[in-house]
C-alpha cells in the first residue's frame, strides 16, 4: 500500500472508471471487471502508462473480494493490456498494435518501425544476410511459368478485367482452387471459396467476422505474428495454448474453452510458423472434437504444408470436419509458389459465406482480376507439381545444411528444431541469453533473424529465434550461419575487462 | 402504455440491459444510454426484433427524466439501430451491414444478396441494360496502353515482384502518384502516400483508424454506399448532413460538430456519388475551417474529379489544407482509367502515416507489386492526358444525350441532375413514386439503375435513383433510357381496372 500512496495522484480514481458490476447477470465479477477495464482502455479513458487503482482499494470501493480484482488484473496482464512495474502498481501498457481502438480525441502515438518494414529493410540492406523471410525464392521455372500465364492473359485481351468483379473472386480461379485442394484430400465446392488478397487478408476477415471487441480467442503459443496483430487490432483477448511436439496442449485447450468461452481457435497445424511443429492426426481430431463440443469455430491457417521434406502427409483439419463443424481453412499461394502476388483464399463454412463476403466487399471490393486469372492458368497448366518437387528437394537439402551447421556452431545448450518441412527453424538459446542483445550484435555483424518475442501475445522475453532460409542461396546460407554462430558464442562468453588502449 | 402491456413478454427487461448511468462523468445521460444500448446490440444481448422497454418505464427504473430516454431512442432510430413499429414500441433493427459486431454465439443471419453481387449480376444479365456502374469503360487506347506497360514489366523480368513489398507501396509508384497529384494542384511527398487495393480499402482503413465503435461520423446526405457500409461495419453512428447545390449544409455541419463531437467528416466534394454535386470553393474552405475549429479529421474521397466536362477545376480540400489540418485524401485509378485493377492510395497527414501503415500491413501486407509497377509505367509514359481528353469528350456527349432523353421522356415533375462531370445522374421522381416498384418493373423490362435508398444511412424510402452511363455504348444508352422512361410513365399512370380476359 505504501507504493500505492506514493503514486496516489497518478492513480486513476475508480469513479473515473465508471465501473459497475452486476451480480445477477450470470457473468463472473472478475470477468465483468476485466472487460470493463478493457473497454475503458479502448475508449481512451485509460491511456498508456495510467496506473490502475491498487487491488485492495478498488475491491473496497466496489464492495467485492480483493481476490476478484487481483484475478481480473492478472488476466489483463496475461492478455497484454496492463503490466506490473518495478516501482509498484499495475499500469496500462502502450498499445502494441494500433487501429480502430485508438484513444478518443488523442493523436495517434508515434510508434517504432513496423516489423514488416524492419524485415523488409533488413533483408534488403547491403551485406546483411537476412534469415527473416518465411517464404520461398520462386525458382526460375516457377517465375517463367507465371510469366507465360500472365502473357497469355494479356494476349487474350485485358478488357474483361477492366470492370468490377464479384467480391468472392473469379469463378475460373475458384474452380482451380477446388481442384488444387482436392489433390490434398480437401473436398469443397467453388461456392465456399472466397478469394482474398493473400492469406493475411483471409485471416483478418475471419477474425473481424468472429471476434467482437474484447472477446477471447485461442492461439498457439508461440504463434504467427500476423494473426497476433490482426487479433490485437480488433481488441481481442488473446489466450495462448502452449505447443507440444505434436501440437497444442489439449488439456490446456479444453480448460480455456470451458473457462473463457472463446468464439475462435486459431491454429497453424502443419510446419507451424514459427516453431515448425506439425500437429498429429490425433491432436487434429481432438481439436475438432473440442471445438464441436464447445460450439467454437476453428481458423486453420495452412501456410505451406506443400513443402514437406519427410514424413507423411497429415490431413488438414478442414478435411476431417463433418457437416456442422465450423472450420475456416486459409491458404495463400505466396508462401509456397509466388510470394508478393497477394493471392489467397478462405474455404468457409456455408453459413458464414455471405457475411464474410460482405466484409470482403467492404474491405476492398475484390482482388485484382488479372492476377486471379494468371494464377488460375498457372494451376490449370499442371506444371506446378514438378516445380514443387524440385523446390522440395532443394529446400530439404538447404534445411539439412542449416540444421547441421547450427548444431555444430551454436553455443552448447542451444536447441534446434528439426521439422519435417517448411522454410524456418526454431532455435532456443541457452538460459540467460539476451535475444535482443544478440539481435543487435547480429545485425552489426551482417546477419539477421526474427527475435522470438513477436510470436508471443504476452510480453515476455523468450530465448527463442526464428531462422528462415527460404530466400537464401547455398553459399549465403553457409556464411550467414557462420556469422550467427560466431555472434551467439561471443555473447555467451563471459565479459573480459576492457583491453588497455595501447595493445 | 397499452401497447407496452400487450408486448410485455417480448420486451427486454431493463435489468437485462445492465445499464448504469453515471451523473458525474461529464457525458450527458442520453448519450450514455444511447451508447450502452448500442453496446448491448453489438454484444448480441439485444437481437434484431427485440423490443426496447417503453420510454416511461425505463425512465422510472433508471430514475431519470423520460425526455432523456426519448432523446436516446430518437438518436438510435436516426442512426439506424432501432425503429418504431406500427404495432407500437421501439424495436432493434435487423443489421444492415454485418461484420465484427455479430451477435455473440449466434449463427450469422442469412441475408439477401449483397448490393455488389446484385449490381454485378444485373449488369451482366443478358438483355438487361444496366445503368448501375459508376465507372468508365476504358477506351481501347487506354487498355492498350496498360497492356504495353504490363508487357514491359514482364519483359524486364518478374523476379523482383516475387517477394514481400513494403506495406506503403513501391517507391516508384508512389513518386508517380505525387507527380500525378501535382498536376492537379495537390502538392505532397511520396512518404505521405500509402498505396491501397483500390480507393475502397483506403476509405476503410481511414475509417477503422479514426472511428471507434459507436462513435459519430459525419457524411453527406445522400452518400456513397461503400462508405456507409464501411462505417456500419465498425459500428459508427452515422450523422448525415444534407447536400445543397454547392455542397454540405454548413450550418447543419457546424451543429453536428458542436453537438455530437465526431472524429471524422467524410466528403466526396467533386461530382459527388451519387448526386453529382460539386462543393464550391467557399464551402470547401468552410468545411476545412470548421474541421480545424473542432479538431476533426476530414476524409476527402476524390473519386473522379478528372472527368470534368464543363466549368472549371475546383481545388481539392487537401490542396487547400494548411500544416496541422488533418485531411486524408483518397483516390483510385479504377473510377477514371482502369476499373478492376484495384489500385488506389491515401495521402495521409504525416502523424497518421505509421498507424495507417500498420492497419494496411495487418489487412493484406501490401498491394500486388506487379500491378503497382504496371500502373507506375502507365503514368510515366504520360499518354494518359490525351486518353483522358478523349474520354471526357465522349462522356460529355453521352451525358448530354442521357440528360436530354430523360428530360423528354420521364414523367412530369421528375428532376434530373446536370452535373459538370462524372458518370452518373441523380434523378428525383415525382412525389408518390414507389422506387422499389419502379426498380422491379424496370428489371423485368430489361433496364436497371441503383435505387436511391442505398445512399442513405437512415432507412427512408426516397424517390431518388442513380443512373450511371459509364459502361454503356451510345445505342444501348438510348434504348435503355427509352425503357426506363416508359416504365416510369407506366408506373405514374393511375391503375385501370383489370381488362376482361377476352379482349
Amino acid at each position: 500500500m505504501a507504493n500505492g500512496q506514493r503514486h496516489l495522484r497518478r492513480a486513476v480514481e475508480p469513479s473515473a472508471f465508471g465501473i459497475s458490476l452486476s451480480k445477477g447477470n450470470g457473468q463472473p465479477l472478475f470477468m465483468q471487471l476485466h472487460e470493463q477495464i478493457i473497454d475503458r482502455i479502448a475508449a481512451g479513458e485509460l491511456i498508456a502508462g495510467a496506473r490502475l487503482p491498487p487491488v485492495r482499494r478498488l475491491a473496497e470501493q466496489l464492495g467485492i473480494n480483493h481476490m476478484t480484482v487481483a484475478k481480473a488484473y492478472k488476466d489483463l496482464a496475461e492478455a497484454g493490456f496492463v503490466e506490473g512495474r518495478a516501482g509498484g502498481g499495475t499500469h496500462v501498457r502502450a498499445p502494441y498494435g494500433t487501429g480502430s481502438r485508438r484513444a478518443r480525441g488523442s493523436e495517434p502515438a508515434v510508434a517504432g518501425p513496423l516489423l514488416s518494414e524492419r524485415l523488409y529493410e533488413l533483408s534488403h540492406a547491403p551485406g546483411v544476410i537476412g534469415f527473416t523471410a518465411n517464404y520461398p525464392q520462386p525458382d526460375p521455372e516457377c517465375t517463367k511459368e507465371f510469366e507465360v500465364c500472365l502473357q497469355s492473359v494479356i494476349a487474350d485481351g485485358l478488357s474483361p478485367y477492366f470492370a468490377y468483379d464479384p467480391p468472392n473472386g473469379r469463378i475460373g480461379f475458384r474452380r482451380s482452387i477446388v481442384e488444387y485442394l482436392a489433390q490434398q484430400g480437401l473436398m469443397t465446392v467453388a461456392e465456399d471459396v472466397i478469394v482474398t488478397s493473400g492469406a493475411q487478408q483471409a485471416i483478418e476477415l475471419v477474425v473481424r467476422l468472429l471476434v467482437p471487441h474484447g472477446s477471447p480467442v485461442i492461439v498457439e503459443r508461440p504463434s504467427y505474428y500476423g494473426v497476433i496483430n490482426a487479433l490485437r487490432s480488433v481488441g481481442a483477448r488473446i489466450l495462448e495454448v502452449p505447443l507440444e511436439a505434436d501440437g497444442m496442449d489439449i488439456e490446456m485447450l479444453e480448460g480455456h474453452l470451458a473457462r473463457h468461452r472463446p468464439r475462435l481457435i486459431y491454429t497453424n497445424p502443419t510446419f507451424q510458423n514459427p516453431t515448425g511443429v506439425t500437429a498429429s492426426l490425433e491432436k487434429r481430431h481432438g481439436i475438432l472434437a473440442l471445438a464441436r463440443k464447445h460450439g467454437v469455430s476453428i481458423l486453420e491457417d495452412d501456410h505451406n504444408s506443400e513443402l514437406r521434406f519427410s514424413g507423411s502427409h497429415v490431413p488438414s483439419i478442414r478435411s476431417l470436419a463433418e457437416p456442422g463443424d465450423n472450420v475456416f481453412y486459409v491458404h495463400g499461394f505466396g508462401k509456397v509458389f509466388l510470394p508478393g502476388t497477394r493471392l489467397g483464399y478462405v474455404v468457409t463454412p456455408a453459413h458464414a459465406r455471405r457475411p464474410l463476403l460482405e466484409l470482403k466487399a467492404h474491405s476492398d471490393l475484390h482482388t485484382t482480376g488479372i492476377m486471379q486469372e494468371a494464377m488460375a492458368r498457372f494451376l490449370a497448366r499442371k506444371n506446378y507439381p514438378k516445380i514443387l518437387e524440385r523446390m522440395k528437394r532443394n529446400y530439404a537439402a538447404k534445411q539439412r545444411k542449416v540444421v547441421t551447421s547450427l548444431l555444430a556452431g551454436m553455443p552448447p545448450g542451444t536447441l534446434i528444431g528439426n521439422p519435417e518441412g517448411g522454410l524456418s527453424l526454431w532455435v532456443t538459446l541457452p538460459e540467460g541469453t539476451e535475444v535482443s542483445e544478440l539481435y543487435y550484435r547480429a545485425v552489426r555483424r551482417g546477419v539477421a533473424f526474427v527475435a522470438g518475442e513477436v510470436f508471443y501475445a504476452s510480453r515476455i522475453n523468450p530465448r527463442t529465434l526464428r531462422v528462415s532460409f527460404g530466400l537464401l542461396g547455398d553459399d549465403v546460407v553457409e556464411e550467414g550461419v557462420t556469422r550467427l554462430c560466431s555472434v551467439a558464442k561471443d555473447l555467451m562468453r563471459p565479459r573480459s575487462a576492457p583491453s588497455p588502449i595501447f595493445t
